[in-house]
Formats: structure tokens, C-alpha cells, sequence
């Protein structure tokens, strides 16, 4: 990160984090060494505030504890539409019912969800992730999910906006082969998958999605950009 | 009931029922004042049940604690299945992630649900059912789940068995144009939905479901039956 910073490179992280806001992620990645800033990083929490804001949704939230400051300034009195996160413990039998109850109750139900995510790894186990509550409530009340987040095209052409490139000048790097690589290439970009994180080495006979490179890890991608400059 | 059964006409009652077992759903019904015995209900638990034996699956059970008895003489050590039933209360976080556990580790995921419900009305509130927590498991784990129960072909299948008879010679009675109209038809039977229960105005736009008749109620339909002897 450093190198890319100091050749006067453009820069932004893109994440799928809904378990807590911008600032604790950043602290987090502070905490490990890496010179990062809130204004660095796109995250679907405030790409979802400014969908909100745009066409006057005021939602119910099902989101993680740690991520409800993220919402702080959005009117969510009388709710017109859910945005769901990946709750974790807070996606109980009762809070799933009254998502649910607040989406059938709706004339045209309008549901918000923070990724796609089918399942992800703690120290304790898989986890079901966001993209399996969000096909609950999409089945219950016969809607489709309007999904930000990577792999949203919308997502990443945020991301761009920020910077103010074009998807040609830019280029993703990311170990994830579908919500990152696949996500990027199908905004116009190019992309390297790292092969470390998520990498597995399935990943390169993948039926749809193929890196423009691949490379061992994010060091070795920094020296790839920087030679080509 | 009590005339059908003097006519002589063979009888079964149809139940999606899979928050009780058998003997407490009949019960039920007896205090209601129905002549009804365990013996004449065909319902999902069995049902699956039955396909369990039949392919020496052990399951992981994810259902409601009143209907864990139906499953009394079932082998659930070292499971290699996942059962999944309108477990209400038993849908906690920590139950779906560890049937989705269950799931994720075998090399060839098997998810039996004992329906496909989106929703149901209780007296505090409209609740998610099973179909909903299905479709998030097979999100999850890519598989698609194998449904027992109404409208499952196999399911009325069974009934007919049961009373040794052809779909020909049976006819369906029942309120849920879909389950229960839709199902039989598709299982070569006749079917007339009662204007009771679950029936809607809108049921009789149906898009591809078309009853063989409609009635007010169960009366009417035993009238018409006894008529045509």
C-alpha cells in the first residue's frame, strides 16, 4: 500500500463489511499496520444511505449492532423498505418474522441487501452469511433483492466515481473470483485475483469468471502496476 | 365426514401439518369433534420417514420439538442428511448455521423439507414457514431440497396407496388452490376447493391452477360427491 501511495496512484478499498461501521474496519486494518483512512474505503452500508436518501426509503433495519451508527442520520420512522445486513446473532426467529412482516405488509415491497454472501468462516465454524436470510425473504414475500455491495456493478461504479476514473484506467485486486474479480470485469475493469484469502486453487478453472492475472500476493501485484507505469 | 364414511367411500385427510405429530394433530381434530384416527392421516414426517429407510439416510433433525417423536425410530447418529420442518421457535441462529454445517460437509449435500410454505398466520402474526429457511439452505449449500408434503406428487401418491386406489377413482377436497387444487391434479386426481380457510376471491384467477369444481364448504362438497354415487 505504501508503494501504490507513494507513486501517486489512485487508491480505494472496497469491501463487503457489514459487521461494523467504516470507522472500526479502519481502526482494525490501523491496528495491523496498514496506513488506511475512512474516506479511503467504499462499503455498501453508506452506498445503501445514499440509495436511501435518493428515493426517500426510510428502513427498517436487520443489520448487525455494530453497524446501526452507519444509518445514524436516515429517517427510519414508519418504514417503506428493509435493508438487511449480516446480522449475525441478531438474526433470530422473531426479527426475521418482523422483517418479513414489515415487507408483506407493503403494496410493492422493497428490500435493501448488503451483499449476496452465501456463507463465510470464524474461528468457531461456517456461518450462514446475508445472502441466505435474504433468499428467505425474497421466497416469503415473491420479491427480488436489490443487492449493493460487490459484486453490484453500481458498487464498484461508486468506487470509480470517488476517484474519478474510468473502469479502463482502473484495476481490482482481490482474492474473492466472483464478488471481486468477476464483480470488476463486469464494470469494464480489469482485475488480478491474489492467491491468498479465499483463493482456492478451484478458483482457476472457475466456468465463467477469468482473472487478467493472477498473482501470488498483494506485494507481487504492487510490482506488476508499478512496472507497467 | 360422518357421511362419507357411511357411504362406504374410502377416506384419507392430507396434512402438511409438521408442528405436531400425528397423534397430538388428531387429537386435536377428535376435540374439535371429527371421527378421525392417527391411521388415516397421511402427513410429511412419515412421509419422510419412509424415503429415509428406503436410502439408509440418518438425519440431522431441524424441526419442532413436538414433532421429534415421529422420528423416535429413525437412526440419527453420524447424519448424513438434513430434515427441515416449520421448526418455529427452534429457527435460532445457532440451529441454522449448524444444519447448514451439517449440509456444507457432505460431499453431496442432502436437504429433505417437509413442505415448501412461504408464510402462515398465527394469532399474534404472520410467520415465516419452512419453505422460507429451505430456500436459505439451498442458497447456501447450492443444493435443491427434495420436498415431502403437499404439493408433492409423491406425497398424494402415498395417500392413494394407502387406500388402494387410482388417482381416477380419488378426488381432492381442500382450501389451498396451489398445495393442495394444484397438487392433486398434477397427480392425475380431480380436485374441488372449498370457499373455507385459506381460499381467497382472488384463488379463482388463479394463473395456472383450475379447480375441477368450487364449494362454500366441506357439506356442499359431500352433497355433489353422494349425488354422483
Amino acid at each position: 500500500l505504501n508503494r501504490i501511495k507513494a507513486s501517486g496512484l489512485k487508491l480505494r478499498f472496497c469491501t463487503n463489511e457489514t459487521q461494523a461501521t467504516r470507522e472500526n474496519f479502519v481502526k482494525k486494518l490501523q491496528g495491523l499496520g496498514f496506513d488506511i483512512s475512512v474516506d479511503e474505503v467504499t462499503a455498501p452500508a453508506p452506498a445503501a444511505c445514499r440509495i436511501l436518501k435518493e428515493r426517500s426509503l426510510r428502513p427498517h433495519l436487520l443489520v448487525h449492532d455494530d453497524l446501526v451508527p452507519e444509518f445514524a442520520e436516515i429517517d427510519k420512522a414508519n418504514p417503506n423498505c428493509v435493508v438487511i445486513g449480516d446480522a449475525a446473532e441478531n438474526f433470530t426467529y422473531a426479527n426475521l418474522n418482523k422483517a418479513f412482516q414489515v415487507l408483506i405488509g407493503m403494496e410493492k415491497p422493497v428490500l435493501i441487501s448488503l451483499g449476496r454472501g452465501r456463507y463465510y468462516k470464524e474461528t468457531d465454524g461456517l456461518k450462514l452469511d446475508v445472502g441466505a436470510y435474504m433468499k428467505a425473504l425474497e421466497y416469503a414475500c415473491d420479491v427480488q433483492a436489490e443487492v449493493v455491495g460487490k459484486p453490484a456493478k453500481t458498487f464498484f461504479e461508486s468506487a470509480l466515481a470517488e476517484m474519478g476514473v474510468t473502469p479502463q484506467e482502473a484495476i481490482m485486486i482481490g482474492d474473492d473470483i466472483v464478488n471481486d474479480v468477476g464483480g470488476a470485469q463486469q464494470c469494464g475493469m480489469r482485475a488480478v485475483q491474489v492467491r491468498t484469502g479465499k483463493y482456492r486453487p478451484c478458483d482457476e478453472n472457475h466456468p465463467y469468471v477469468k482473472p487478467d492475472a493472477y498473482v501470488n500476493n498483494l506485494a507481487e501485484a504492487v510490482d506488476i502496476i508499478l512496472q507497467q507505469l
